[in-house]
């Protein structure tokens, strides 16, 4: 069975990329996205995963061209300041990039057909339920429907960790060990993570919660 | 209301960016993509046909990435031949680009969603049912399913042309005074059209059908 997984180089992905392979056993394949986020650091982590992983093929894509056409999302847009965690526990934060995932999707099943592929990976988990639309089960069920119609390959997408919290997430990578330190979380992508963005505390309450330490 | 069309340069697209602006008297959008594919040549004609219409804006987006991650596609890779008109009479002929167009439409989604659009039109038409499963209805109708579910924009993507001939589609263009002779339809994309790839014949055989001498 040849599964492709959608690798940025944080926490959830990571840990996927790392299950399918170990767990599952599955030849995989990995594939990433430069869309011109401000955090593009994490294609570096991403690499650095994909080189122990030995992926079949990585192959990075780059849709930078994709910043020209967004303007209204804290990931792409530097005018627009990353929240305070607080301020991103609602529905569609602004650091929601509008359709950024089935867009992900959408390449990844082009490439999956070409390689015949049969399944992807879709690191969608539980505590990004509150903000993004595109990380929710619902979503993940139709996308399913969708592809169902082509004749020719039927791909699945697969979402395992789309009922789990993040902490069980970690929990689960440890045994698998998994090297966090080699993964990225903060949007800001400076040289350190900033420890106050959303992703930073969303990291730091998991490893709290898994009664773990991040050792970053 | 705003509107994005997907432009190709072809005589469905063009149709409809026509009807759209001229008969549906929306405030247009257009996008077009350089996908890689041997008649890059339809661009040129795309940027003609955006001129005259003065859109709001026009992008023309690459995702030339998009030939690196698709092998078995006539329509990308210059190593397959074109196929004769009778050869494409099938399921999913040599011509048809894994998920390509949902790739496009994802993409339109992202920008409709940043810019407020509220409707997103697509070409597809009665005689590409045949081969290319993403040109039916029930694709239209599962992707509008899917694009349901975002609680912040609901994009519908509409299909005005999906249970009509080409013919017909000419016959229309006509009235809307569309210049058919700025518009590309050969597969190969060489100075001059073949005149025998699938494109060039449906292309005739709707002029014919219609009454018509196409001009070119």
């Amino acid at each position: 069975m040849r599964s492709l997984i959608l690798l940025s180089g944080g926490i959830d992905s990571t840990t996927l990329s790392h299950y399918v392979k170990k767990k599952l056993k599955r030849e995989i394949y990995l594939i990433s996205f430069f869309y011109g986020q401000r955090h593009s650091k994490e294609i570096e982590y991403a690499t650095y995963q994909a080189n122990l992983l030995e992926p079949i093929e990585y192959k990075i894509v780059d849709i930078s061209f994709f910043s020209n056409l967004i303007k209204n999302s804290a990931l792409i847009n530097k005018d627009i300041n990353v929240p305070t965690w607080k301020d991103a526990q609602k529905e569609m934060p602004i650091t929601y990039v509008p359709f950024r995932n089935l867009v992900f999707l959408s390449i990844s099943l082009s490439y999956a057909e070409s390689n015949d592929i049969d399944e992807i990976y879709y690191a969608a988990q539980r505590q990004d339920y509150i903000g993004y639309w595109d990380c929710r089960e619902d979503f993940v069920n139709r996308l399913n429907e969708l592809t169902s119609l082509n004749p020719k390959k039927k791909i699945k997408i697969l979402a395992p960790f789309v009922n789990m919290r993040k902490s069980e997430i970690v929990k689960l990578g440890i045994e698998l060990r998994v090297d966090y330190t080699k993964t990225w979380s903060c949007y800001k992508g400076e040289n350190e993570p900033c420890k106050i963005c959303p992703s930073c505390v969303d990291r730091k309450k998991a490893f709290l919660e898994a009664g773990l330490y991040d050792i970053e």
